[in-house]
């Protein structure tokens, strides 16, 4: 060895040791659950695509800039994958002829981007992509909501921890090109401002976005500055594309979501969406940012040559996810599926030992089995850093008698049991 | 669009549609399963690392030819992981001091090769990797090749169906270096030319080891071709590393592994292992191949320069598991998580229906709520190319009379049920 070799991991990226891994899994199982409750299957693909993929749709800002793009020694163009729709969209449009309609499905996808690591966004993340294909109506939208807020009320958040911002693409497109009379270029660019309004000092926000409208920034942020459909200039309130809004957040108010607002400056990042769009908020003082969002997006699927499909979806990352528990408190503690560690007092019960702990895997429970020869109390510290809540020690007078300390390791008590009660007790005290 | 998106998978890796996602899902719960029940703790990292990584165990060779590497915006030379020890390794020695050990550990991550499709080979797969750190004695080798065994018996497989071949590097090492006579370098070369003995045809073989070796041919192939410890020469047959082999084998059937083999020519692809080594073989005359395999390698966390961890291991792959449960037709039946489809019959009854799916979801049913418009013929195809055992019809009949009329798709029958007792019904029947 010539120099000594990082044990860190690439950087913007995290090594899950089993109690990070525990609570990942946490999330996705949480996830898993509601999406599969509503009746999603799952889907996934390879973490490589070739690189056309993205340059269809994402502009070519994101390939060329924020991806990990490179020829392969074949000398195909491939890209990790920046986020998964590009991916179900070209798999649904592979099948779609076979594919029976409505499909609902989802994927927990590892995700590269190449960036500046920071709060809430790292260079690897996790995302769960949940879509519906094939539903025109709105009620897709209410399902998708539906799902995202189950996840979270799952997750223990109240209507109080989260706010839901909606807004529409037509509405938008009405303000910009013909309340603003932008062209289509000039509109692209301002949306593109608006989506990094709140990340941007208020001065730097409105000097940009008055080089692109010059007078009309006043017009402009009057609409942008409101809170409610109210509080929009008259002549926009009575809108269609506005009173749709309206109407959907009274249907979603019906279904028992009451933490949705309107959001003229809810834009979205990519330019995927061709409908409604919604983004979940965290509010709490300390962690006041965008947690995911989703929205409608009917054109994607036909970018393939095939037929359109309509498409609803929403993704939601691990990392803001967990920076959301974590600051309400959220978080579950840390909890092993391994019940048991059964040791060895001498090497002469050792295989006695092992027909034991093969038994008691057999009813079911999760035995760590230990050969390793320690001090008893080595050994109880050592499965109290794993968690693991109860030990049994072996020796040759439990060989002869047939009789078991069975130490339960939280409570701190020892219970002495028979061999055949062994399991018995301990499903009782789990 | 200038050019026709591609709507195919980028070469050598696969899309998972639900169907294929559930039986890589059935693949990797089992194998959760069974390493869980012997205490393993999951974890995982990113799928990239800094090159030095591979460049440190692995030999120039894979991370020159077999790899995905590449170079960051930032200029640092990154890979794909081709496989996950460096990766694990590289986790143990960060945290050398503070780790509880033993530590029994697993991971099912990803890994990319760029090599030709073939197979049981593919760019991608996905891999268990179960491993134990700390423990000195033969009992590692025990628990892993147990757990292996374990898995491949929840598969359904029977003792018949494979083979488990064993050898050991200090046997390996003895026979090319002291009875043969060979020098570091030419005994490398040689072990790299006996692991793909069985995959070129014997006339090569045999002249490309003569290459090395010259007239001590005939005394190596005598060497590789014995089937058990008897067979080998007699100078051989008494050597301590061999007979450790023996006791070994034994062991193993003392804990009911009765197809545990010795193979003199098994020498695994890597360079990490240091004592026993074992592989999985398929005994199906269609299928004759190698699954997976793993061994001891205590040196490598030590490469990190920190005091080294004894560790043995395993890795298996889903696309070889997949082959041998395809050729011993071992593969579970689809089955989607998805209990039951709501339809509405009228527009009218939507709030209704979607009420009581939402009451089924909480007494923990999962239902796919359609409120498409569809004849229900249709409805019922539907469902049943998704593979969803019921169904349920609501109309304004329906909401009136507060009776149901549930379909069992698969026996063909048809229920009528009270709104309460739906749930029951269904469960009941699942």
């Amino acid at each position: 060895m010539t120099k000594k070799l990082s044990t860190q991991p690439y950087k913007g990226t995290r090594d899950f040791y089993p109690q990070s891994m525990s609570q990942q899994n946490y999330l996705f199982d949480t996830m898993r659950m509601v999406v599969e409750k509503y009746g999603y299957e799952e889907y996934n693909a390879s973490i490589l695509e070739e690189t056309d993929l993205y340059r269809a749709k994402s502009g070519e800002e994101i390939v060329n800039e924020q991806t990990y793009s490179f020829t392969d020694r074949g000398g195909r163009d491939v890209t990790i994958r920046p986020e998964m729709t590009p991916t179900v969209a070209r798999m649904i449009a592979a099948k779609r002829k076979e594919l029976a309609f409505p499909l609902r499905w989802y994927s927990i996808p590892n995700l590269l981007r190449y960036e500046r690591p920071q709060r809430g966004r790292l260079r690897e993340h996790w995302q769960l992509n949940v879509d519906i294909f094939g539903v025109e109506s709105q009620d897709a939208e209410i399902e998708i909501i539906s799902i995202a807020n189950s996840i979270m009320k799952l997750f223990g958040a109240t209507s109080d921890d989260f706010v839901i911002k909606v807004n529409n693409r037509q509405s938008v497109d009405y303000i910009l090109q013909t309340y603003l009379g932008l062209d289509t270029d000039r509109s692209h660019s301002v949306a593109k401002l608006i989506d990094r309004m709140h990340k941007i000092p208020r001065d730097d926000f409105e000097k940009s976005l008055s080089e692109f409208i010059g007078d009309d920034l006043d017009k402009l942020l009057s609409v942008l500055d409101a809170k409610s459909i109210a509080e929009l200039p008259d002549d926009l309130q009575k809108l269609d594309s506005v009173t749709m809004i309206n109407a959907f957040i009274q249907e979603l108010e019906s279904v028992g979501i009451d933490n949705c607002i309107y959001d003229p400056a809810l834009m979205r990042g990519f330019d995927y969406y061709t409908g409604i769009v919604f983004e979940v908020f965290d509010t709490h003082p300390d962690n006041n940012r965008s947690l995911f969002g989703g929205g409608r997006y009917d054109d994607l699927v036909g970018i393939f040559g095939v037929e359109p499909v309509s498409a609803v979806g929403f993704g939601m990352g691990d990392v803001t996810i967990q920076d959301f528990l974590d600051v309400h408190e959220l978080s579950p503690e840390y909890a092993t599926a391994t019940e048991l560690k059964v040791c060895i007092l001498d090497n002469s019960v050792k295989s006695f030992a092992r027909e034991i702990a093969n038994e008691l895997r057999e009813g079911d429970v999760s035995v760590v089995f230990e050969t390793v020869q320690k001090k008893p109390a080595q050994h109880i510290k050592s499965a109290e850093k794993h968690a693991i809540p109860f030990i049994l020690f072996i020796g040759e007078d439990e060989k002869q008698s047939g009789l078991f300390k069975l130490k339960d390791l939280e409570n701190h008590e020892e219970i002495e049991v028979s061999r055949e009660k062994i399991i018995l007790e301990l499903k009782n005290r789990l």
